[in-house]
Protein backbone atom coordinates (compact mmCIF):
# COMPACT_ATOMS: atom_id res chain seq x y z
CA UNK A 1 0.00 0.00 0.00
CA UNK A 2 1.26 3.09 -0.95
CA UNK A 3 0.79 6.53 -0.03
CA UNK A 4 0.09 8.91 -2.71
CA UNK A 5 -1.49 12.38 -1.09
CA UNK A 6 -1.72 14.07 2.10
CA UNK A 7 -3.24 17.10 2.94
CA UNK A 8 -4.00 18.79 6.39
CA UNK A 9 -7.36 19.84 6.46
CA UNK A 10 -9.32 21.19 9.57
CA UNK A 11 -6.45 20.44 11.85
CA UNK A 12 -6.70 16.10 10.91
CA UNK A 13 -5.22 14.35 7.77
CA UNK A 14 -6.90 13.40 4.08
CA UNK A 15 -5.12 11.16 2.55
CA UNK A 16 -5.14 9.10 -0.80
CA UNK A 17 -3.54 5.44 -0.73
CA UNK A 18 -2.97 2.81 -3.93
CA UNK A 19 -3.10 -0.57 -3.20
CA UNK A 20 -3.02 -3.84 -5.55
CA UNK A 21 -6.66 -5.55 -4.67
CA UNK A 22 -6.76 -9.65 -4.63
CA UNK A 23 -10.82 -9.46 -4.70
CA UNK A 24 -10.72 -6.76 -7.81
CA UNK A 25 -7.88 -8.09 -9.83
CA UNK A 26 -6.28 -4.72 -9.92
CA UNK A 27 -4.47 -1.86 -8.65
CA UNK A 28 -6.88 0.50 -6.43
CA UNK A 29 -6.75 4.02 -4.92
CA UNK A 30 -8.70 5.35 -2.04
CA UNK A 31 -8.88 7.82 0.46
CA UNK A 32 -9.19 8.23 4.08
CA UNK A 33 -9.72 11.05 6.51
CA UNK A 34 -8.39 10.97 10.17
CA UNK A 35 -9.48 13.61 11.94
CA UNK A 36 -7.31 15.43 14.99
CA UNK A 37 -8.96 12.59 17.70
CA UNK A 38 -6.81 9.93 15.75
CA UNK A 39 -3.82 10.96 16.60
CA UNK A 40 -4.74 10.05 20.54
CA UNK A 41 -6.38 6.53 19.87
CA UNK A 42 -8.51 4.88 17.50
CA UNK A 43 -11.52 6.40 16.31
CA UNK A 44 -14.50 5.41 14.53
CA UNK A 45 -14.92 4.69 11.08
CA UNK A 46 -17.46 5.14 8.24
CA UNK A 47 -17.48 4.52 4.47
CA UNK A 48 -18.54 6.21 2.14
CA UNK A 49 -19.53 4.83 -1.22
CA UNK A 50 -20.05 7.14 -4.35
CA UNK A 51 -22.68 6.99 -7.19
CA UNK A 52 -21.75 6.46 -10.83
CA UNK A 53 -19.17 8.24 -12.77
CA UNK A 54 -17.26 8.77 -9.45
CA UNK A 55 -14.16 8.20 -8.40
CA UNK A 56 -12.72 8.38 -4.38
CA UNK A 57 -12.25 12.60 -5.60
CA UNK A 58 -15.59 13.97 -5.64
CA UNK A 59 -16.62 13.15 -2.12
CA UNK A 60 -13.53 14.10 -0.81
CA UNK A 61 -13.09 17.65 -2.27
CA UNK A 62 -16.69 18.41 -2.63
CA UNK A 63 -18.90 17.25 0.18
CA UNK A 64 -17.32 19.28 3.19
CA UNK A 65 -17.33 16.01 5.35
CA UNK A 66 -13.71 17.15 6.79
CA UNK A 67 -15.49 19.87 9.03
CA UNK A 68 -17.98 17.51 10.98
CA UNK A 69 -15.44 14.41 10.88
CA UNK A 70 -13.20 16.20 12.27
CA UNK A 71 -16.31 18.16 15.26
CA UNK A 72 -17.28 14.36 16.00
CA UNK A 73 -13.95 12.43 15.83
CA UNK A 74 -14.71 9.87 13.06
CA UNK A 75 -12.42 8.79 9.94
CA UNK A 76 -13.71 8.26 6.67
CA UNK A 77 -12.92 6.10 4.01
CA UNK A 78 -14.08 6.81 0.41
CA UNK A 79 -12.88 4.03 -2.17
CA UNK A 80 -13.47 4.02 -6.07
CA UNK A 81 -16.97 2.83 -6.70
CA UNK A 82 -15.17 -0.07 -9.64
CA UNK A 83 -12.49 -2.33 -10.64
CA UNK A 84 -9.95 0.19 -12.86
CA UNK A 85 -7.06 -0.32 -15.40
CA UNK A 86 -6.78 -1.64 -19.05
CA UNK A 87 -7.06 -5.23 -18.06
CA UNK A 88 -10.54 -4.40 -16.54
CA UNK A 89 -13.74 -4.89 -19.23
CA UNK A 90 -15.05 -1.60 -19.80
CA UNK A 91 -18.05 -0.53 -21.55
CA UNK A 92 -18.91 2.60 -23.61
CA UNK A 93 -22.00 3.31 -21.55
CA UNK A 94 -21.37 5.84 -18.55
CA UNK A 95 -23.50 3.92 -16.49
CA UNK A 96 -22.05 0.38 -16.16
CA UNK A 97 -18.57 -1.18 -16.00
CA UNK A 98 -16.00 1.10 -15.16
CA UNK A 99 -17.11 4.21 -12.68
CA UNK A 100 -20.34 1.95 -11.99
CA UNK A 101 -19.78 -1.17 -10.31
CA UNK A 102 -22.92 -1.39 -8.36
CA UNK A 103 -20.98 -2.97 -5.14
CA UNK A 104 -22.31 -6.17 -6.43
CA UNK A 105 -20.53 -9.50 -7.11
CA UNK A 106 -20.45 -9.85 -10.94
CA UNK A 107 -21.44 -13.27 -12.34
CA UNK A 108 -21.32 -12.95 -15.72
CA UNK A 109 -18.62 -13.27 -18.37
CA UNK A 110 -16.84 -10.88 -19.15
CA UNK A 111 -17.18 -9.31 -15.51
CA UNK A 112 -17.09 -11.88 -12.82
CA UNK A 113 -13.11 -11.49 -13.21
CA UNK A 114 -12.71 -8.14 -11.85
CA UNK A 115 -16.12 -6.65 -10.85
CA UNK A 116 -16.52 -7.74 -6.88
CA UNK A 117 -17.11 -4.63 -5.54
CA UNK A 118 -19.22 -6.03 -2.96
CA UNK A 119 -16.94 -8.44 -1.74
CA UNK A 120 -14.37 -5.41 -1.96
CA UNK A 121 -15.95 -3.11 0.27
CA UNK A 122 -17.10 -5.43 2.71
CA UNK A 123 -14.22 -8.04 3.10
CA UNK A 124 -10.53 -6.39 1.52
CA UNK A 125 -11.12 -2.69 2.27
CA UNK A 126 -12.00 -3.19 6.13
CA UNK A 127 -9.25 -5.98 6.78
CA UNK A 128 -6.94 -3.56 5.00
CA UNK A 129 -8.13 -0.27 6.62
CA UNK A 130 -7.81 -2.17 10.10
CA UNK A 131 -4.40 -3.37 10.02
CA UNK A 132 -3.13 -0.12 8.75
CA UNK A 133 -5.46 2.78 9.73
CA UNK A 134 -6.04 4.29 13.54
CA UNK A 135 -9.91 3.28 13.46
CA UNK A 136 -12.30 1.19 16.07
CA UNK A 137 -13.35 -1.36 14.19
CA UNK A 138 -15.78 -2.46 16.31
CA UNK A 139 -17.72 1.36 15.65
CA UNK A 140 -17.97 1.13 11.63
CA UNK A 141 -20.91 2.55 9.74
CA UNK A 142 -21.34 3.05 6.14
CA UNK A 143 -23.36 5.65 3.67
CA UNK A 144 -23.08 7.12 0.41
CA UNK A 145 -24.59 9.15 -2.33
CA UNK A 146 -27.43 7.59 -5.74
CA UNK A 147 -25.57 4.58 -6.67
CA UNK A 148 -23.93 4.59 -3.67
CA UNK A 149 -26.65 4.75 -1.73
CA UNK A 150 -28.33 1.78 -2.65
CA UNK A 151 -24.75 -0.06 -1.58
CA UNK A 152 -24.53 1.40 1.50
CA UNK A 153 -28.28 0.33 1.80
CA UNK A 154 -28.14 -3.02 0.73
CA UNK A 155 -24.77 -3.58 2.49
CA UNK A 156 -25.51 -2.53 6.14
CA UNK A 157 -29.22 -4.63 5.80
CA UNK A 158 -26.93 -7.64 5.04
CA UNK A 159 -23.85 -6.77 7.64
CA UNK A 160 -25.48 -5.79 10.99
CA UNK A 161 -22.24 -7.14 12.55
CA UNK A 162 -20.04 -5.03 10.88
CA UNK A 163 -22.20 -1.79 10.43
CA UNK A 164 -23.62 -0.10 13.23
CA UNK A 165 -25.20 2.50 11.55
CA UNK A 166 -26.31 3.51 7.99
CA UNK A 167 -27.44 6.52 5.99
CA UNK A 168 -28.19 8.00 2.09
CA UNK A 169 -28.07 10.76 -0.29
CA UNK A 170 -30.61 10.53 -3.06
CA UNK A 171 -30.24 5.95 -3.24
CA UNK A 172 -31.47 4.06 -5.79
CA UNK A 173 -34.18 2.56 -3.83
CA UNK A 174 -35.41 -0.43 -5.73
CA UNK A 175 -32.61 -1.12 -8.67
CA UNK A 176 -34.86 -3.79 -9.84
CA UNK A 177 -37.38 -1.13 -10.43
CA UNK A 178 -35.43 0.97 -12.21
CA UNK A 179 -33.73 1.40 -15.72
CA UNK A 180 -29.95 2.12 -13.65
CA UNK A 181 -30.30 -1.46 -12.04
CA UNK A 182 -32.33 -3.49 -14.78
CA UNK A 183 -29.72 -2.90 -16.87
CA UNK A 184 -26.54 -3.27 -14.51
CA UNK A 185 -28.12 -6.42 -12.90
CA UNK A 186 -29.26 -8.00 -16.26
CA UNK A 187 -24.92 -7.44 -17.11
CA UNK A 188 -23.72 -8.23 -14.24
CA UNK A 189 -25.85 -10.87 -12.69
CA UNK A 190 -27.85 -12.39 -16.11
CA UNK A 191 -31.53 -12.67 -16.65
CA UNK A 192 -31.95 -14.59 -13.51
CA UNK A 193 -34.18 -11.22 -11.45
CA UNK A 194 -33.94 -14.12 -8.34
CA UNK A 195 -30.24 -13.22 -7.97
CA UNK A 196 -30.79 -9.89 -8.28
CA UNK A 197 -32.96 -9.74 -4.70
CA UNK A 198 -30.17 -9.77 -2.56
CA UNK A 199 -28.90 -6.27 -4.28
CA UNK A 200 -32.35 -4.87 -3.74
CA UNK A 201 -32.70 -2.60 -1.06
CA UNK A 202 -36.66 -2.79 -0.78
CA UNK A 203 -36.19 -6.40 -1.04
CA UNK A 204 -33.92 -6.76 1.55
CA UNK A 205 -35.36 -5.09 4.03
CA UNK A 206 -38.62 -7.78 4.49
CA UNK A 207 -35.65 -10.50 4.79
CA UNK A 208 -33.36 -9.21 6.97
CA UNK A 209 -33.76 -9.21 11.34
CA UNK A 210 -32.45 -5.74 12.19
CA UNK A 211 -33.74 -3.15 12.89
CA UNK A 212 -31.40 -0.46 12.21
CA UNK A 213 -32.70 3.01 11.37
CA UNK A 214 -32.33 3.88 8.15
CA UNK A 215 -31.91 7.72 7.20
CA UNK A 216 -32.23 9.32 3.74
CA UNK A 217 -32.34 12.49 2.01
CA UNK A 218 -33.56 13.30 -1.25
CA UNK A 219 -34.13 16.53 -2.72
CA UNK A 220 -37.04 16.85 -4.65
CA UNK A 221 -35.63 18.95 -7.55
CA UNK A 222 -33.61 15.76 -8.58
CA UNK A 223 -33.77 14.96 -12.10
CA UNK A 224 -33.44 11.24 -11.38
CA UNK A 225 -35.96 11.23 -8.60
CA UNK A 226 -39.23 9.28 -10.10
CA UNK A 227 -37.02 6.94 -13.10
CA UNK A 228 -34.58 5.85 -11.04
CA UNK A 229 -34.51 6.73 -7.64
CA UNK A 230 -37.97 5.42 -6.15
CA UNK A 231 -37.83 6.02 -2.56
CA UNK A 232 -41.71 5.62 -2.29
CA UNK A 233 -40.89 2.07 -3.39
CA UNK A 234 -38.63 1.87 -0.41
CA UNK A 235 -40.81 3.64 1.79
CA UNK A 236 -43.63 1.47 1.49
CA UNK A 237 -41.53 -1.54 2.16
CA UNK A 238 -40.16 -0.43 5.59
CA UNK A 239 -44.14 0.74 6.10
CA UNK A 240 -44.64 -2.75 5.44
CA UNK A 241 -42.21 -4.53 7.73
CA UNK A 242 -42.58 -1.91 10.46
CA UNK A 243 -38.72 -1.12 10.10
CA UNK A 244 -37.68 2.70 10.56
CA UNK A 245 -37.11 5.05 8.03
CA UNK A 246 -36.56 8.89 8.18
CA UNK A 247 -37.28 9.80 4.62
CA UNK A 248 -36.52 13.77 4.09
CA UNK A 249 -37.84 15.39 1.15
CA UNK A 250 -35.69 17.83 0.77
CA UNK A 251 -37.92 20.97 -1.35
CA UNK A 252 -35.49 22.34 -4.55
CA UNK A 253 -32.49 20.50 -3.97
CA UNK A 254 -31.09 18.44 -7.01
CA UNK A 255 -28.86 15.13 -7.09
CA UNK A 256 -25.51 17.11 -6.89
CA UNK A 257 -22.64 17.46 -4.49
CA UNK A 258 -24.08 21.07 -3.15
CA UNK A 259 -27.36 18.88 -2.02
CA UNK A 260 -24.79 16.06 -0.14
CA UNK A 261 -23.11 18.99 1.28
CA UNK A 262 -25.99 20.87 2.82
CA UNK A 263 -26.53 17.59 4.38
CA UNK A 264 -23.58 15.82 5.18
CA UNK A 265 -23.21 17.76 8.67
CA UNK A 266 -26.99 15.59 10.22
CA UNK A 267 -25.47 12.42 8.47
CA UNK A 268 -22.38 12.53 10.31
CA UNK A 269 -24.30 13.51 13.19
CA UNK A 270 -26.64 10.26 12.47
CA UNK A 271 -23.25 7.82 12.58
CA UNK A 272 -21.37 9.92 15.51
CA UNK A 273 -24.38 9.41 17.34
CA UNK A 274 -25.25 5.56 16.92
CA UNK A 275 -21.50 4.93 16.97
CA UNK A 276 -20.61 7.04 20.11
CA UNK A 277 -22.97 5.28 21.96
CA UNK A 278 -22.14 1.42 21.23
CA UNK B 1 -26.43 37.92 -19.46
CA UNK B 2 -27.46 33.92 -19.52
CA UNK B 3 -28.26 31.70 -16.43
CA UNK B 4 -26.26 28.54 -17.27
CA UNK B 5 -26.84 26.82 -13.83
CA UNK B 6 -28.21 26.67 -10.62
CA UNK B 7 -28.06 24.59 -7.67
CA UNK B 8 -29.67 24.54 -4.07
CA UNK B 9 -27.69 24.05 -1.57
CA UNK B 10 -27.06 25.70 2.49
CA UNK B 11 -30.76 27.10 1.90
CA UNK B 12 -29.21 29.32 -0.70
CA UNK B 13 -28.56 29.28 -4.43
CA UNK B 14 -25.37 28.62 -6.11
CA UNK B 15 -25.54 30.32 -9.47
CA UNK B 16 -23.76 30.37 -12.96
CA UNK B 17 -23.80 32.94 -15.67
CA UNK B 18 -21.85 33.53 -18.99
CA UNK B 19 -21.50 37.20 -20.31
CA UNK B 20 -20.06 39.06 -23.12
CA UNK B 21 -17.52 41.08 -21.12
CA UNK B 22 -16.85 44.72 -22.89
CA UNK B 23 -13.41 45.76 -20.87
CA UNK B 24 -11.88 41.78 -21.75
CA UNK B 25 -13.51 41.46 -25.35
CA UNK B 26 -14.44 37.88 -24.88
CA UNK B 27 -17.30 35.90 -23.38
CA UNK B 28 -16.95 35.18 -19.45
CA UNK B 29 -18.38 32.76 -16.95
CA UNK B 30 -18.88 33.87 -13.05
CA UNK B 31 -20.48 32.48 -10.28
CA UNK B 32 -22.76 33.88 -7.64
CA UNK B 33 -23.69 32.56 -4.30
CA UNK B 34 -27.19 33.78 -2.87
CA UNK B 35 -27.97 33.25 0.63
CA UNK B 36 -31.23 32.25 1.97
CA UNK B 37 -31.31 35.87 3.80
CA UNK B 38 -31.45 37.44 0.04
CA UNK B 39 -34.88 36.66 -0.48
CA UNK B 40 -36.45 39.41 1.84
CA UNK B 41 -33.80 41.89 0.31
CA UNK B 42 -29.91 43.00 -0.43
CA UNK B 43 -27.18 41.09 1.37
CA UNK B 44 -23.84 42.07 1.85
CA UNK B 45 -21.18 40.86 -1.43
CA UNK B 46 -17.84 39.50 -1.27
CA UNK B 47 -15.76 38.83 -4.29
CA UNK B 48 -13.62 35.81 -4.57
CA UNK B 49 -10.77 36.10 -6.42
CA UNK B 50 -9.11 32.52 -7.35
CA UNK B 51 -5.16 31.57 -8.32
CA UNK B 52 -3.19 30.16 -10.68
CA UNK B 53 -5.16 28.06 -13.02
CA UNK B 54 -8.11 28.13 -11.48
CA UNK B 55 -11.66 29.60 -13.39
CA UNK B 56 -14.52 30.47 -11.61
CA UNK B 57 -15.43 26.80 -10.01
CA UNK B 58 -12.69 25.50 -8.02
CA UNK B 59 -13.92 28.03 -5.27
CA UNK B 60 -16.97 27.28 -5.45
CA UNK B 61 -16.96 23.48 -5.48
CA UNK B 62 -14.33 23.15 -3.06
CA UNK B 63 -14.14 25.65 -0.06
CA UNK B 64 -17.42 24.67 1.47
CA UNK B 65 -18.09 28.81 1.93
CA UNK B 66 -21.37 28.33 1.49
CA UNK B 67 -22.34 26.93 4.93
CA UNK B 68 -20.78 29.66 6.22
CA UNK B 69 -22.37 32.54 3.58
CA UNK B 70 -25.51 31.40 4.57
CA UNK B 71 -25.15 31.63 8.10
CA UNK B 72 -23.74 35.03 7.70
CA UNK B 73 -26.53 36.44 4.97
CA UNK B 74 -23.57 37.30 2.36
CA UNK B 75 -23.52 36.92 -1.31
CA UNK B 76 -20.14 35.59 -2.97
CA UNK B 77 -19.10 36.11 -6.52
CA UNK B 78 -16.70 33.78 -7.85
CA UNK B 79 -14.81 35.53 -11.19
CA UNK B 80 -12.35 33.29 -13.45
CA UNK B 81 -9.11 34.53 -12.94
CA UNK B 82 -8.44 35.93 -17.10
CA UNK B 83 -9.71 36.74 -20.32
CA UNK B 84 -10.87 33.08 -22.03
CA UNK B 85 -11.90 32.18 -25.69
CA UNK B 86 -10.09 31.21 -29.04
CA UNK B 87 -9.52 34.85 -29.84
CA UNK B 88 -7.50 35.44 -26.45
CA UNK B 89 -3.78 35.16 -27.04
CA UNK B 90 -2.44 32.68 -24.42
CA UNK B 91 1.17 31.10 -23.51
CA UNK B 92 2.23 27.39 -23.23
CA UNK B 93 3.27 28.08 -19.51
CA UNK B 94 0.63 27.55 -16.64
CA UNK B 95 1.31 30.84 -14.67
CA UNK B 96 0.68 33.45 -16.92
CA UNK B 97 -1.51 33.84 -19.84
CA UNK B 98 -5.16 32.08 -19.55
CA UNK B 99 -5.93 31.03 -16.05
CA UNK B 100 -3.37 34.03 -14.75
CA UNK B 101 -4.53 37.61 -15.29
CA UNK B 102 -3.00 38.62 -11.81
CA UNK B 103 -5.71 41.28 -11.57
CA UNK B 104 -3.75 43.91 -13.42
CA UNK B 105 -4.76 46.03 -16.81
CA UNK B 106 -1.79 44.97 -19.01
CA UNK B 107 0.09 47.53 -21.16
CA UNK B 108 2.64 45.70 -23.74
CA UNK B 109 0.83 43.79 -26.76
CA UNK B 110 -0.83 41.17 -27.38
CA UNK B 111 -1.65 41.73 -23.73
CA UNK B 112 -3.16 44.28 -23.98
CA UNK B 113 -6.10 43.85 -25.66
CA UNK B 114 -7.50 41.27 -23.89
CA UNK B 115 -5.64 41.50 -20.34
CA UNK B 116 -7.69 43.73 -18.00
CA UNK B 117 -8.69 42.02 -15.24
CA UNK B 118 -8.33 44.68 -13.07
CA UNK B 119 -10.93 46.60 -14.45
CA UNK B 120 -12.97 43.75 -14.80
CA UNK B 121 -12.97 43.11 -11.39
CA UNK B 122 -13.15 46.59 -9.93
CA UNK B 123 -15.60 48.53 -12.53
CA UNK B 124 -17.50 45.95 -14.93
CA UNK B 125 -18.51 43.05 -12.94
CA UNK B 126 -19.42 45.05 -10.12
CA UNK B 127 -22.33 46.81 -12.14
CA UNK B 128 -23.28 43.99 -13.86
CA UNK B 129 -23.51 42.34 -10.21
CA UNK B 130 -25.33 45.55 -8.37
CA UNK B 131 -27.87 45.54 -11.31
CA UNK B 132 -28.82 42.33 -11.64
CA UNK B 133 -28.29 40.47 -7.88
CA UNK B 134 -29.81 41.28 -4.64
CA UNK B 135 -26.60 42.97 -2.92
CA UNK B 136 -26.07 45.82 -0.88
CA UNK B 137 -22.90 47.00 -3.06
CA UNK B 138 -22.60 49.67 0.14
CA UNK B 139 -21.31 46.56 2.25
CA UNK B 140 -18.67 45.06 0.35
CA UNK B 141 -15.44 42.80 0.97
CA UNK B 142 -12.78 41.06 -1.46
CA UNK B 143 -10.70 37.93 -0.73
CA UNK B 144 -8.75 35.35 -2.80
CA UNK B 145 -6.09 32.41 -2.62
CA UNK B 146 -2.72 32.81 -3.64
CA UNK B 147 -2.61 35.20 -7.40
CA UNK B 148 -5.71 35.83 -6.34
CA UNK B 149 -4.94 37.31 -2.43
CA UNK B 150 -2.69 39.22 -4.06
CA UNK B 151 -5.74 40.64 -6.09
CA UNK B 152 -8.02 40.94 -3.55
CA UNK B 153 -5.07 42.84 -1.01
CA UNK B 154 -3.98 45.48 -4.56
CA UNK B 155 -7.81 45.94 -5.25
CA UNK B 156 -9.01 46.76 -1.39
CA UNK B 157 -6.00 48.79 -0.86
CA UNK B 158 -6.30 51.05 -4.00
CA UNK B 159 -10.07 51.47 -3.77
CA UNK B 160 -11.24 51.97 -0.26
CA UNK B 161 -14.88 53.43 -1.14
CA UNK B 162 -15.61 50.40 -2.70
CA UNK B 163 -14.33 47.55 -0.31
CA UNK B 164 -14.90 47.86 3.41
CA UNK B 165 -13.06 44.47 4.30
CA UNK B 166 -10.21 42.47 2.75
CA UNK B 167 -8.89 39.24 3.67
CA UNK B 168 -6.33 36.79 1.94
CA UNK B 169 -5.11 33.07 1.59
CA UNK B 170 -1.70 32.12 0.83
CA UNK B 171 -1.35 35.68 -1.30
CA UNK B 172 1.58 36.44 -3.01
CA UNK B 173 2.75 39.30 -0.94
CA UNK B 174 5.28 41.17 -2.96
CA UNK B 175 5.15 40.09 -6.73
CA UNK B 176 7.99 42.35 -7.28
CA UNK B 177 9.85 40.50 -5.52
CA UNK B 178 8.98 36.86 -6.45
CA UNK B 179 9.40 34.85 -9.84
CA UNK B 180 5.83 34.20 -10.50
CA UNK B 181 5.18 38.03 -9.96
CA UNK B 182 8.24 39.18 -12.11
CA UNK B 183 7.69 36.89 -14.77
CA UNK B 184 3.86 38.30 -14.93
CA UNK B 185 4.74 41.62 -14.10
CA UNK B 186 7.45 41.49 -17.61
CA UNK B 187 5.48 40.10 -19.89
CA UNK B 188 2.13 42.04 -18.84
CA UNK B 189 3.85 45.60 -18.49
CA UNK B 190 7.16 45.62 -19.93
CA UNK B 191 10.47 46.43 -18.51
CA UNK B 192 9.59 49.35 -16.32
CA UNK B 193 9.13 48.35 -12.82
CA UNK B 194 8.02 51.53 -12.01
CA UNK B 195 4.44 50.67 -13.61
CA UNK B 196 4.58 47.08 -11.17
CA UNK B 197 4.29 49.23 -8.01
CA UNK B 198 0.41 49.74 -8.11
CA UNK B 199 0.14 46.52 -8.37
CA UNK B 200 2.40 45.10 -5.65
CA UNK B 201 0.26 45.21 -1.93
CA UNK B 202 3.90 45.24 0.09
CA UNK B 203 4.67 48.45 -2.14
CA UNK B 204 1.09 50.25 -1.99
CA UNK B 205 0.74 49.32 1.84
CA UNK B 206 2.80 52.22 2.77
CA UNK B 207 1.23 54.85 0.34
CA UNK B 208 -2.56 54.15 0.89
CA UNK B 209 -4.25 56.39 3.33
CA UNK B 210 -6.53 53.41 5.07
CA UNK B 211 -5.96 51.01 8.01
CA UNK B 212 -8.21 48.51 6.55
CA UNK B 213 -7.01 45.74 8.74
CA UNK B 214 -5.76 42.87 6.60
CA UNK B 215 -6.66 38.94 7.74
CA UNK B 216 -4.25 36.74 6.18
CA UNK B 217 -3.80 32.97 6.46
CA UNK B 218 -0.90 30.80 5.18
CA UNK B 219 -0.01 27.52 5.95
CA UNK B 220 3.81 26.42 7.24
CA UNK B 221 3.63 23.37 4.50
CA UNK B 222 2.96 25.68 1.59
CA UNK B 223 5.62 24.49 -1.18
CA UNK B 224 6.02 28.07 -2.43
CA UNK B 225 5.86 30.05 0.75
CA UNK B 226 9.73 30.99 0.38
CA UNK B 227 10.19 31.34 -3.12
CA UNK B 228 6.75 32.77 -4.02
CA UNK B 229 4.76 34.00 -1.32
CA UNK B 230 6.57 36.24 1.06
CA UNK B 231 4.55 37.03 3.80
CA UNK B 232 7.18 38.17 5.72
CA UNK B 233 7.72 40.91 3.28
CA UNK B 234 4.30 42.27 3.69
CA UNK B 235 4.50 41.81 7.38
CA UNK B 236 7.51 44.19 7.37
CA UNK B 237 5.94 46.68 5.23
CA UNK B 238 2.99 46.99 7.35
CA UNK B 239 5.30 47.10 10.63
CA UNK B 240 6.85 49.90 9.02
CA UNK B 241 3.96 51.96 8.65
CA UNK B 242 2.04 50.82 10.99
CA UNK B 243 -0.86 48.99 9.08
CA UNK B 244 -3.24 46.51 11.16
CA UNK B 245 -2.21 42.84 9.71
CA UNK B 246 -3.53 39.59 11.35
CA UNK B 247 -0.99 37.32 9.95
CA UNK B 248 -1.74 33.81 10.97
CA UNK B 249 0.99 30.90 10.13
CA UNK B 250 -1.37 27.94 10.34
CA UNK B 251 1.18 24.98 10.95
CA UNK B 252 1.23 21.80 8.80
CA UNK B 253 -1.24 23.12 5.75
CA UNK B 254 -0.62 23.38 2.48
CA UNK B 255 -1.09 25.85 -0.83
CA UNK B 256 -4.48 23.71 -1.15
CA UNK B 257 -8.24 24.20 -1.13
CA UNK B 258 -7.91 22.09 2.03
CA UNK B 259 -6.37 24.64 3.54
CA UNK B 260 -8.76 27.27 2.43
CA UNK B 261 -11.68 24.90 3.67
CA UNK B 262 -10.38 24.59 7.30
CA UNK B 263 -9.99 28.55 7.63
CA UNK B 264 -12.88 30.23 5.03
CA UNK B 265 -15.49 30.24 8.10
CA UNK B 266 -13.05 32.39 9.87
CA UNK B 267 -12.52 34.65 7.14
CA UNK B 268 -16.42 34.53 6.09
CA UNK B 269 -16.69 35.97 9.45
CA UNK B 270 -13.98 38.50 9.24
CA UNK B 271 -16.14 40.20 6.44
CA UNK B 272 -19.60 39.97 8.31
CA UNK B 273 -18.33 41.17 11.18
CA UNK B 274 -16.79 44.55 9.25
CA UNK B 275 -19.29 44.74 6.93
CA UNK B 276 -22.46 44.27 9.11
CA UNK B 277 -20.89 47.10 11.38
CA UNK B 278 -21.66 49.38 8.61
Amino acid sequence: MQQIARNKVFGGWQKRYRHQSQVLGCEMVFSVFLPPQAERGPVPVLYWLSGLTCDDQNFVTKAGAQRYAAEYGLAVVAPDTSPRGNDVPDDDAWDVAKGAGFYLNATEAPWSQHYRMYDYIVEELPVLINETQPVDATKCGIFGHSMGGHGALTIALKNTERYHSVSAFSPICAPMQCPWGEKAFNLYLGPDQSTWQKYDASVLIAEVDTKMPLLIDQGTADDFLSAQLKPELLQAACDACNHPLTLRMQPGYDHSYYFVSSFIGDHIKHHADALCAL
